[in-house]
Formats: structure tokens, C-alpha cells, sequence
């Protein structure tokens, strides 16, 4: 079974983060290289790794840092991985970093108390989880697979990292035959240029649809199932997920179809009220690769996230950690 | 009150339709010129005009293959206009194109019988219309400016070819204060391009969301109620509409929220399953002004528009013709 590059898209070489560009697939499949916090940050930020990227992102960061910090003195090893936490949950504000980050600094603190040598102690430590991580996304994957039934049509919106893709493998393995819907996800179209690539390259039929199309395809009896991802999920259930969600939560509701969310780990937020939603500048409406849309002077306003309550959801196929 | 020139983007000049390009638009307000039926149609076919531009590009067919015709038998005049009539109806399918020839061919026909003049009594009888059309699209917008309230915030979908404008603009005599929200409109964007540039235009505020954000800004309280157009009408209030009206209608629905339709007469569909719904490319959804997204060999599909049952319809204003 061939992972989706999307699945595992950041990794270090030497002192380098290699980090797949999300933004050029896919017309082109390439690696954009980090070689420092600052540079690693704004691959998040513009968006050119999302979703588990950044995940995987901000532990690459980490491991670079404790590389370079070996011949520091622990307190100063420490303080660079502060900065660096830091740094990272800040890059932006609706993705739950800090869940991710505290356990590298927990690690850090281990090893200091424990007289042992932070770099490697940490570095190990977040290694060990890496591998865990890894495991869970698949048993997530495989989870997933066991609630989809031969025949049946899955709409999906944005992209979530391969995940989708695996579960597909393993309904293949058990012999049932599926097909995707999915939408384009605009402005930054991850559903047409990651989900539709993903899944193509992995030989599934899908479908490109316009994200005003959910309750036409729904009416038409032409998708059996909902299956999305979540950047952030509240610990009552609810979910911030890509623009969209919510209305396709809604709708299929309205036409009584099973809405899954592969979701991660509850963060600090009790209910959907308490997660910041990210707006992005309006400006990433108004244009497309550099050629101007709408006219001079125009206002847009892109809410980059949406919050799905969690009395929309049929299900969670969580990670388990 | 300066008229948006998508309100009547049609007119012959000589023997020349000048047609305004909907696809140029924001960034060039430019005209296109058809000399004969095969090049209007084209215009129709590849979405060079829309909406209540159809309308007129029709009936400016018609009068300039009246012009044309002058030297021919009668026999040859009505061979002439019922071919032209064939071509328009079959130009795109959800329009109701044959509401509006059929009358043409009524009137050419009543000429002969008369042993009238076909091209001038025919001619006369069009531009007759074409005023009380005009007169009556006037009408019809004042008549939604009635239903907006002062500080209303207005949803709108696609481009009504300048009726909502207009009706802005008869809210602003009335000293109401309104404020618009459009969505994109994928895949065309003629709510960015056309409808935000026709509103800032007149000077109205306006912000652009993605298409995908219509649950969000409701559940915000950032709308009051939704304006739509509509392409066809069922005889019992069903409309067939661009793409994604269906859902922002069940949208609104959830939210309480009105839903006013900018309505043309009944068509001869008896309801919403009566219309038939154009399916365009799936490719007009896989690029973008010549820039492929989606990857090579991908499926996209892309139905042009939805039905919205007249359920979901707070009110219809019509034509009244």
C-alpha cells in the first residue's frame, strides 16, 4: 500500500526540515527546505504545509533545534525550546499547537531534573511519539474503513493529510468498492488539488465538485456519507474544521446522511464557543496566483475555519492518544 | 440614478448587437460585436452573457435578422425568424429561452395574416416590449426595495443583472442604510466580479465570502435576509438558479432568515422536476483562466443549477408581466 506524500509530508535531513509544498500540488511535487525556526514558521503561516503538516512541522522544528543546541548549557537548551513553543502556537491561532508543543517542553523538563542530556532525551522522546503518532493515524484510517460499506459514495471537504486515502486502501483490501465526492474548497482549493490528487493517484474515482453544489449532489441521492478532518476539537465534541464544514454538517443533517470526523485529540476549549477562529486577510479572496478577481477597492472576508457542533456529528474516529 | 450597465448590457447599433462581456468583467468593461446569428448564439453558449442579458441578446437577434431581411419574401422572413428561434431555445437548456421567441413568432405571424410589413411590424412590436420590460424591471426592483428594511444586511448569490443594484439604489431615495454580502460563485465568480463591482460601483458596501461560508456569516447574525434571481420559474414556484442557491435556501431556512426571489414569469414547467438542468464541462471547474488546479485526468462536475422548492421561498417578486 503507497502512503500519500500528503500522509507523512515533513521530515529532517542533516540540519535541514524538508517540508512538502502543499500550495504547488499538483503541478509540481516538491520540498521546500527550513534550516531555522523563522523559516520553519512561515512554511505554517503560508499555509505551505497544513493540517497534520503542521503537526509533524512543529516537532521537526524542535528536533532542529535540539540538533543545534547540543554544545548550550541545559538552560539555555531550554530557553531556545521555550521560544520555540512559543513561536509555534502563535503562528496561528486556530490549530491547538500548544497540545503538541507542551509535551516537547515536559520532555525537556524530564530530562533537565533527571541530570540527563536534553537534546537527546527530548530528541528520543518525541521520536518514540512519532512512530506512535504514526501507528494511531493508521488505526484511525482503519477505523474509518470499518464504518464505509461496500458502494458507497463519500463526500469529503479541504483535505485531512492522507488519512482519507488510507482508509480507502484498507476498504480496498476488504474488497469494497467506494467512489469520492469532493469539493473544490476554495480559496486555497486543497479538495481540488490535494483530495481529488490523493485519492486519484491512489487509483479511487473522485469527483471534483463546486462547494455550492453539497445540496445538489445530496438530493440527488449521489453521496451515502459525509467523512471530514478537524484542526481543533473541543472537548464537548464540537469541531473547528476548514470554512464549509458547517454548512455541509447542516446539510446532511437536512438529507439524513452519517457525518464522521476524524478528529484529533480534545484540546483546552470546553465547547466551539471558547476556539478562536482564524480570519485570513480578505485579500486571498480577491485573487487568484496573482491575477486580480474581483474589482479595485473590494472588501473580502475570509473566516478561514468554521465550528460544526457536535450535535451534527454522527461520529468521532479519534487518534486514541 | 445611474443605471448599472449590466441592467441592459444588449443594444444594436447598424447591424451590429453589441453585447457587454459578463467574462471581461471586472477588469475590462468591454463590447462584443455580433454580426449574424451564429455569433449571438455563441455569445449565449459560452457565457459571454447571462441572466436577463439572454433576454435581450434574443430579441436583439431577432431585430437585427428583421433588419436583414427586409428584401426577402414573407415566407422566407418567417423561415428566417424560426430559425433563429430553434437556435436560441436550444442555446442552454435551463433557460426559458421559447417564453420570449414564441411571442416573435406570434407577432410575425399576426403581420402576414394582415398582409402587414413583417421586419417593420415585427420590429415595432419588440421595441414596444422591450420598453414595457424595462418599465416592468423597474418596477419589480422598487417594489423589493419595499421588503429592505433600514440597516438590513442582504445575501446575494451569482448577479441579478443590476436589479438588486437598482434596488439599492431605491432603498438609498428612502434613506434606508443597507449593506451587502455576495459570495463568489464559483466556478464563473460572478458574484466577485459582477455583482461586487456593480455595488461598490453605485456605492454601496459590499463584502465578498467564499461560497462556503453562508452557514457561517448567518449563524453570526451577519445577514437579514437573502435576495436571489432566478433562471427559470416553475408554475408552482419552484426556481431553477445558479448553483448553491438550493443550499443557501435551506440555509436561510435554518436560520429563519427571509429568502426573496427577483422572479421571471412561469415557464411552461409544471415543477421544479420539470426543468431540465444544464450540466456544463466538468473542466470549467479543473482550470482557471487557463490555469489548471485540478491534476491532469481529474473528473469534475458541474451542474450550473439547482432547484429550490418553493417551499424554502419567502417571496417571490415578479416581473408582473
Amino acid at each position: 500500500m503507497r502512503e500519500s506524500p500528503l500522509f507523512w509530508p515533513v521530515s529532517l535531513k542533516s540540519n535541514t526540515i524538508l517540508c512538502l509544498d502543499e500550495t504547488a500540488l499538483p503541478q509540481e511535487l516538491i520540498y521546500l527546505k527550513a534550516r531555522n525556526l523563522n523559516q520553519a514558521i512561515n512554511l505554517i503561516k503560508s499555509m505551505k504545509t497544513r493540517a497534520f503538516g503542521q503537526v509533524l512541522m512543529a516537532y521537526h522544528i524542535f528536533l532542529l533545534l535540539l540538533k543545534k543546541s547540543k554544545e548550550l548549557k541545559p538552560e539555555r537548551q531550554i530557553k531556545v525550546l521555550k521560544k520555540a513553543a512559543l513561536e509555534i502556537n502563535r503562528s496561528r491561532p486556530t490549530f491547538p499547537f500548544s497540545f503538541f508543543t507542551e509535551m516537547v517542553l515536559v520532555w525537556a523538563g524530564e530530562a533537565k531534573k533527571k541530570g540527563k542530556d536534553i537534546p537527546a532525551f527530548t530528541e528520543n522522546r518525541i521520536k518514540t511519539f512519532l512512530s506512535y503518532l504514526k501507528e494511531k493515524r493508521i488505526a484511525q484510517a482503519r477505523a474509518l474503513s470499518r464504518l464505509i460499506k461496500d458502494r458507497d459514495s463519500i463526500l469529503t471537504h479541504c483535505n485531512v493529510s492522507g488519512s482519507l486515502v488510507l482508509a480507502a486502501q484498507f476498504c480496498r483490501k476488504t474488497k469494497k468498492k467506494i467512489r469520492f465526492f469532493v469539493t473544490e474548497t476554495r480559496p486555497y482549493l486543497q479538495g481540488s488539488r490535494l483530495t481529488a490528487w490523493e485519492l486519484q493517484r491512489a487509483r479511487f474515482k473522485v469527483t471534483i465538485i463546486p462547494d455550492s453544489s453539497v445540496a445538489y449532489v445530496m438530493s440527488k441521492g449521489l453521496v451515502g456519507l459525509v467523512v471530514v478532518g478537524a484542526d481543533q476539537k473541543a472537548q464537548n465534541g464540537d469541531i473547528a474544521n476548514k470554512i464549509g464544514t458547517y454548512q455541509i454538517a447542516l446539510l446532511a443533517r437536512h438529507f439524513n446522511l452519517p457525518f464522521y470526523v476524524l478528529s484529533p485529540p480534545p484540546s483546552g476549549a470546553k465547547t466551539g464557543k471558547d476556539i478562536k477562529i482564524e480570519v485570513r486577510a480578505g485579500e486571498e479572496l480577491l485573487e487568484f496566483w496573482g491575477k486580480r478577481i474581483a474589482p479595485k477597492g473590494a472588501k473580502g472576508f475570509y473566516p478561514a475555519f468554521d465550528i460544526t457542533p457536535h450535535k451534527l456529528i454522527s461520529k468521532h474516529i479519534t487518534l486514541g492518544l
